[in-house]
């Protein structure tokens, strides 16, 4: 068992498009498998509209809660985006023009008057914040501390975070493993519980499905300790069996 | 320009299945656009750990900023379903035996020794609360206060949705309309940004879009004046085609 600092992070995902329904998320699926693979573990994620004092309080709320802060959307050109203006009003610092940034736009553009005022916006970044590189479409996310600020479009967003991986500093990586059957969870509850008991360090899930010509349940042990989690799914394939189940490990065959 | 009260809603989604990225949420969605259609606006989504103390401190939270409250997720029988608990302490009400939920349950049953403890456990709901029908699979969900608690599963949460619509008073219903062009963001950005301060009691979305062949951007107006909303359409079109762009209504054409 190990007694190492659990490193954690909160996603924020900025848009009105999300909560009203028009578009849906796939950014945060994406961003926790990458955090999993270097030991950082997303505790909480929160969907919030564009209105400035909202962005605001829920930023400084979210970063001196977790170790990393990651934001998506609202740092295009247009009047709803107003992420990046509110990231530095909640730092505290001022919304600077920044010449890297700058030189980044213009290179994409055949005439210097194409950099025009609502793309230049996108060249400001809070005081004192690091560009991170967007090779899909050139607009620069930034960091500020320990919050990260990425684009909504989720090709941009995760070529964004590709980038910033190597500047995040976890524990160890958290592992998964799943092991599926066809018993129903109310047969399968009780041993399970017990099984948790016995692996207090390790997240056990348990998920029913429902599928054309059948049903079951995917239970799936998370946790650090390849040996132990080795350990604990022989002694769920035991369980399952004795319950008269047949377990397999994966997910549901479809 | 309607004065009537806005009602909103928040939506807490529990589960480590999200967090982890194991699992992509398919619930936000279709609790956005139901909402939208009687006029009740979606303001915070929120997806938190199945953890006690952040379950009871989150719904505790949110009952007192929104109308309505929803929750998904952790109302099966096994020991990582601790959300109907949860609830009944965030209310500091007993958490009880419905006999009318046990009822419901025992009935999907063939012998009654397979209604075991934990299976029962899904009968129990805060004292007070009432039943959330489930024609899916029978475990009901419930209602207390003004908070709506339901399964994850999504078409458990969906049925569950739609069987308690109509309890929920709402506003006008929120229109929604979409105009599509081959201009980019940055062309577009200063006139749309004149064209939302015309139109401030309308929420004004634009979203860039990349597709094999070509990119460009999706303009959404949202509000509940139909006729003020067609006169804001027709100034976008007016607007885009000054600019050299072809409006068309709806998402862009695959």
């Amino acid at each position: 068992m190990s007694s190492e600092k659990i490193v954690t992070a909160g996603l924020l995902i900025i848009g009105n498009e999300i909560l009203s329904g028009r578009t849906q998320d796939a950014n945060l699926a994406y961003l926790a498998r990458g955090l999993n693979g270097i030991g950082v573990r997303l505790r909480e994620v929160r969907v919030i509209p564009d209105i400035a004092e909202t962005i605001i309080a829920t930023v400084n709320e979210m970063r001196a809660k977790f170790d990393y802060v990651f934001t998506t959307g609202g740092i295009g050109p247009t009047h709803d985006d107003i992420t990046s203006e509110c990231i530095a009003r909640a730092f505290g610092v001022p919304w600077v023009l920044d010449e890297e940034a700058k030189r980044r736009l213009a290179a994409g553009y055949a005439n210097a008057s194409d950099l025009n005022e609502a793309r230049l916006r996108m060249a400001h970044i809070p005081q004192g914040a690091v560009l991170i590189d967007n090779p899909v479409s050139r607009a620069p996310g930034f960091q500020v501390g320990n919050v990260f600020v990425m684009a909504g479009v989720p090709s941009v967003m995760q070529a964004m975070f590709d980038g910033i991986k190597h500047r995040l500093v976890g524990g160890a990586p958290v592992l998964s493993r799943t092991v599926t059957c066809g018993l129903p969870e109310g047969v399968l509850a009780a041993d399970l519980g017990r099984l948790q008991n016995r692996y207090p360090d390790f997240d056990i899930g348990s998920y029913p499905y429902y599928r054309r010509g059948g049903f079951g349940t995917s239970l799936v042990i998370r946790g650090t300790d390849a040996a132990r989690l080795g350990a604990a799914i022989a002694e769920l394939f035991g369980m399952i069996a004795a319950l008269g189940g047949e377990p397999y490990e994966g997910e549901p065959v479809a």
